[in-house]
């Protein structure tokens, strides 16, 4: 087991990543003071690996009880933050119990939610059991329900007390989210890292072949990279804000397509084929570095295209994204393989043209 | 005008306290450097000061909308935080949209929830417009909405930027508000302040009566005492409890009889006669004490009873108060009037006696 920091002062918190360690006892019993916690997963997960972690916690001395949410991204909503936080009052937690988000990226947003507000926030863990989760969702703090006109519009910041990241649980990820994961760990390659964009393109391969080492390093270096963007601006006051490369175009798909019906991995995959188009029409990105995005985008399996949408519609959502500020629109773009900047003076033109270029 | 300060780090911020600085667009110009504004209030104010605070929002330079939500306690719910979310969305409010909470403690509490996680966090102001909300909930960023098995049971602390209590618009307030807002104003004497008990008890007539002066003394007062309060221990780790003087009980009133049924202030007061007799039963308060306790609360014309329910009902509502942690009961007792203290090791029998000697 390998342990990183993500260093922000008082919230500092630690990120374990290994293999069969979802069930290490020592894991948890730091955070067990309060005498109680409440697991709360989905209906998929559960069978899987809840009495693991249940029993876990058991060993560590705490009284636990476990909420079951119903999978995919629409149990981030109002109606399940209620009856998330009913359950743990029905289960008399109080201030000093701790939640333990186990599953994907909709789980940890979801409990992570449910702690930043059930009696006005208790600590929680992230236990990822998604790829995704992983190497993105489950570190730094963001966590977030949707409204109606846009995906994250009501969160809070967040940070959990410690990140358990089990590459082991992977082994049973269908291979659609697998690659839906890839697409953040890439994702994290292009913006901030060329080395790893290299080291991406020599071992496409073993990470679908779900070779353990390689994944191993893999959300290792996605978590190291994502931690240092974290530690200089947890609010996305700047910086952060480059994790978001793909995510406007991205957003915009899966809002249009509904919520779900793309993975999110999916969305911003094709979201950072449009985004390198945009970066390469606004003259920062040479053809060949755009070519490689499209390429590694393509061998990890993951959309090129954006869905059939008017470029009208596209545009339409990604108004109420909610990186757009001030009527400005803002878009991360990358300047050069491995390097990303934040423009807001585009030309609509180089837009609407980028988003038709990458559309089926 | 007078303002004070709520020292707390990067957080802090002032309490501006006068007569007619409600529309006073200084007050407002330093915060809306994002351009807009979305001021959230209900439908009771709304014809009183909406007007007001709109025209100085919009002669500070800012593009402003205003949201109405229902009057009472109802409007703490998720459907309502929901529907102030789209509102904001239709809006084409920001990151950087400054909220304005103009009203009592419930458009207070839901408007900073809603500031608290809308795109996860902006910026809000409180601008409150009853004494209850002057005295108490709009100083410290405790905002929340409730659960339907217990108050302010989903919430968060998230510090305004700035409030603004106007006392004149204490002109506007029914009998009844006024003196629910009392409880509190007296509660902050009887926790912190024996000299300021004596002042309540010479003066309780001219602030019935809306002396304007008194009323604006009280108020500076209370806030003063709230601030220092909320400066040592902003997110309730142990100090600030001591503000739940009477709450425990309070909130057991209010959720029995239905929230709204009986005014926050009302339901505090004979709750903290309840408490009162808890500390004179406990050995803590001098039955001398314990009689001013109920003498004031009596001579601001606010109930030294709580409804009949049953003593079984008003245990097992105060179970589920968040302020019971662990499972043991917490209680913010007097150890002397002007001083408070937690307890939570009482004998069951004397917190049922102390009820039952306080209800109708």
């Amino acid at each position: 087991m390998e342990s990183l920091r993500v260093a922000l002062g008082e919230r500092s918190y630690p990120i374990h990543i290994g293999a069969a360690i979802i069930d290490s006892a020592g894991l948890y019993a730091p955070y067990l003071s309060g005498g109680s916690a409440a697991i709360v997963t989905n209906e998929v997960v559960s069978p899987l690996y809840l009495s693991k972690v249940r029993a876990a916690i058991v060993s560590a001395g705490a009284r636990v009880s476990a909420i079951v949410v119903e999978d995919g991204e629409q149990a981030k909503s109002w109606q399940t933050v209620d009856k998330v936080c009913d359950a743990l009052l029905e289960a008399r937690c109080g201030r000093d119990s701790l939640i333990v988000a186990l599953g994907g990226g909709v789980v940890g947003d979801l409990a992570g939610f449910v702690a930043a507000v059930f009696q006005r926030g208790v600590s929680f863990l992230q236990v990822p059991t998604t790829l995704l989760a992983q190497v993105d969702s489950s570190v730094g703090g963001k966590t977030a329900i949707n409204h109606a006109r846009g995906k994250n519009m009501v969160g809070a910041f967040h940070q959990p007390l410690a990140v358990i990241a089990d590459v082991g649980v992977l082994d049973t990820l269908p291979d659609r989210e697998l690659r839906s994961g890839l697409a953040e760990v890439i994702k994290h390659g292009f913006v901030l890292d060329l080395q790893f964009v290299g080291w991406l393109e020599a071992n496409i391969g073993k990470l679908l072949a779900r070779d353990r080492a390689a994944l191993n390093h893999a959300v290792r270096r996605s978590c190291e990279l994502k931690a240092q963007v974290v530690g200089a601006d947890e609010r996305e006051a700047g910086l952060r804000a480059i994790l978001n490369f793909g995510h406007t175009f991205g957003h915009a798909i899966e809002a249009g397509m509904g919520y779900g019906e793309w993975l999110h991995g999916e969305a911003v995959a094709a979201g950072m084929v449009m985004a390198a188009e945009l970066s390469k029409r606004a003259g920062l990105l040479r053809k060949e570095d755009a070519d490689r995005v499209k390429a590694l985008i393509a061998r990890a399996g993951l959309p090129v295209q954006g869905p059939r949408l008017a470029i009208e519609r596209y545009l339409d959502l990604m108004q109420v994204d909610k990186k757009a500020t001030g009527g400005q629109m803002r878009f991360i773009l990358l300047d050069g393989l491995g390097r990303a900047t934040q423009r807001g003076d585009l030309d609509p033109r180089l837009i609407r043209d980028s988003i038709a270029a990458a559309v089926r």
